[in-house]
């Protein structure tokens, strides 16, 4: 049961959104511009970026829902999420995307764990600067989203299916709710 | 020096919010309302948790800046600031705040941390839902902001000066710049 009264019987994170708007649109903005804005990496690897990060901050909710997320755009689909969850040294990605996963795992346990090895090993892997940019701006930002989630006791869905239809809607329509887009956008809306 | 070639020479997240606006604006709008929109804290209070978890997560570049604003808004000014960050437990804030920022110590280790107890006691000693969900949401925005400024490695201002010179700006004109601030509110900019 959640610590507080959300007044709502949504789970995890829309919980939280639906009972503060006012801090959702800024939170859902970012989650747009990060793992779906235009990006050299693709929208499957840096969800499974938000996913290991979640896994190793031991967010259940966030782990489930992002992992299906990355599942969905990934080629290699869930053997490859859970092969990062289980060991990222052994799992089968790319270089430069082991070197981004490690600058995450550092920054899961502090800003300051970052090194300038871990940077120059994924910049020799061919990591930019926006990509090692982005890499470190996602995990921080999920070291957030997972804190509010378990840091206010959201409820979990049900089984996993549920978190695979959650995730299908986040592909069709991102994660601004559809108003926020429409405001964002008032030529579209209308045009 | 920072990890990534940021193309300014600004300290701390100004440096990255100049580096990647489309991340700035969402990061900025956030700040906005959790430190300084309408809410039964003031924003001494929570420029105060903002300060105490930026502390404790070593954030040097936050723990300055904050601090600042944190004094300047409270009766108490920088004395209370740095007694909290010395001993919260002999810290002289009110039952309520000292509830508040212990939960805020507890989502700055982990959101599974903060446990019944805790909000209990907060809530026991006057604490609203509200300032409850504000006080972990803010605690775990500062576990993002920490880990991007320090993750790039981004500078520090020269001296403790340079920190409340650039707080004033914030206690004058916000989180969001000016040209934000115009474009949220066309009516305003152009009446």
């Amino acid at each position: 049961m959640p610590h507080i009264n959300l007044g709502n019987d949504e789970a995890g994170i829309r919980s939280l959104f639906m009972y503060r708007p006012e801090t959702a649109h800024p939170m859902r903005m970012l989650a747009e511009v990060l793992l779906r804005g235009p990006s050299t990496l693709s929208r499957g690897e840096r969800e499974l970026i938000a996913t290991y990060v979640s896994s190793r901050n031991g967010c259940s909710y966030c782990t489930a829902s992002h992992a299906e997320c990355a599942s969905a755009q990934l080629p290699e689909g869930m053997e490859l999420v859970d092969q990062v969850r289980t060991d990222v040294t052994t799992a089968p990605v790319t270089p430069k995307l082991a070197a981004l996963l490690r600058i995450a795992a550092a920054v899961q346990e502090s800003g300051k764990a970052v090194n300038a090895d871990d940077v120059a090993i994924a910049r020799d892997a061919g990591a930019t600067d926006l990509e090692i940019h982005d890499t470190v701006l996602i995990a921080a930002a999920f070291c957030m989203y997972n804190r509010y989630v378990d840091g206010l006791a959201t409820t979990l869905r049900p089984d996993q299916a549920a978190y695979a239809a959650a995730a299908q809607v986040i592909l069709n329509n991102g994660y601004l709710p559809a108003a926020s887009q429409s405001a964002a956008s008032p030529l579209v809306a209308h045009g």
